[in-house]
């Protein structure tokens, strides 16, 4: 990072608008690091477009519509899942408790069969592989696609779900590459 | 939620795509239930498009792509600030701090005037209102919407940030009508 984008980041005042050095947006680095203490919850997001199953770490997850029930995420290009999902016409969605960091860990994890353990999955009826440890998933349909950048934003309609989540344990957190797990603890 | 419904959500044996009395899509309540133990980082957007600012909480804000530097967050048509978001052409986008939960409260508390403290915030030079206390104000230009059921998804093609995120406190986190603080005690 350069000191003049440092220095745009660092100080407290408000400076956002008046640097027109940035006016064709903010570099990579400047980007990330505002992003860098933005927490967010953990899903695996599980396809197979029919050349085998993939899995993928995502902290990209949200609801966006009850009616209809509607739910997105985000895949980047460079995510070995990137050219299934492109293809897949329905996903699974494990939203994890804390709990099951590991296989959090597993799909975050390159170079990896995410898919060796085969008493850790299953096929639904309908094809899609998914993780019997999950405290929650989600089947749907992809309905949309939108590319945003490097990224694809992809919009989910879910059809089924099933969830046993905080059974156990909180749910999984993850922010700036440590996992955390929510309780009374870190109630405010 | 029925027991039918309800029956699909509690167990932990894997039936997603074995009920067909859901293949048109889940419930509300089902989904909503589904999405219950799904934590999220907390950020306050706000925009003016010309008759005055507006703010919301949001749970659903997360970074698509860093070159360019895009993020992307959903907002339901019940809010009160969407018809302005619908038309602002910028935004600002505030992560919070857990030290900055009163923030996050106002902006999500309905019917109340979230700008009358004049010294919380400002205006840009480019006129976007900005609270001072948020740990990472993120401005940029709405480039894309995308209707999903009764929310809008909304692109931002981040043009400038500032930060003091992690200086006093952790990120705040939301989760089942609670609020949560990150910190050494709650990593895994």
């Amino acid at each position: 990072m350069s000191p003049r984008r440092s220095g745009g980041l660092a100080g407290p005042a408000v400076d956002l608008a008046a640097d027109d050095r940035l006016a064709d947006g903010l570099d990579a680095d400047a980007f990330r690091a505002a992003f860098r203490n933005h927490a967010a919850g953990v899903a695996v997001i599980t396809a197979d477009a029919g050349d085998g199953p993939v899995a993928l770490t995502a902290t990209s997850v949200f609801s966006v519509s009850a009616t209809p029930p509607l739910l997105v995420f985000s895949i980047s290009a460079l995510s070995s899942a990137a050219p299934t999902i492109a293809r897949a016409g329905s996903v699974v969605v494990h939203l994890l408790d804390a709990d099951q960091v590991e296989l959090g860990r597993l799909c975050a994890t390159s170079g990896v069969d995410r898919f060796a353990d085969r008493d850790r999955w299953e096929r639904l009826p309908s094809g899609e592989p998914v993780f019997r440890d999950a405290a929650t998933r989600i089947r749907g349909t992809v309905v949309n696609r939108l590319e945003a950048g490097t990224s694809t934003l992809v919009v989910v309609h879910a059809t089924h779900a099933t969830s046993t989540a905080g059974a156990h344990a909180g749910p999984l957190v993850y922010h700036n590459r440590t996992w955390h797990a929510l309780g009374e603890g870190s109630r405010i």
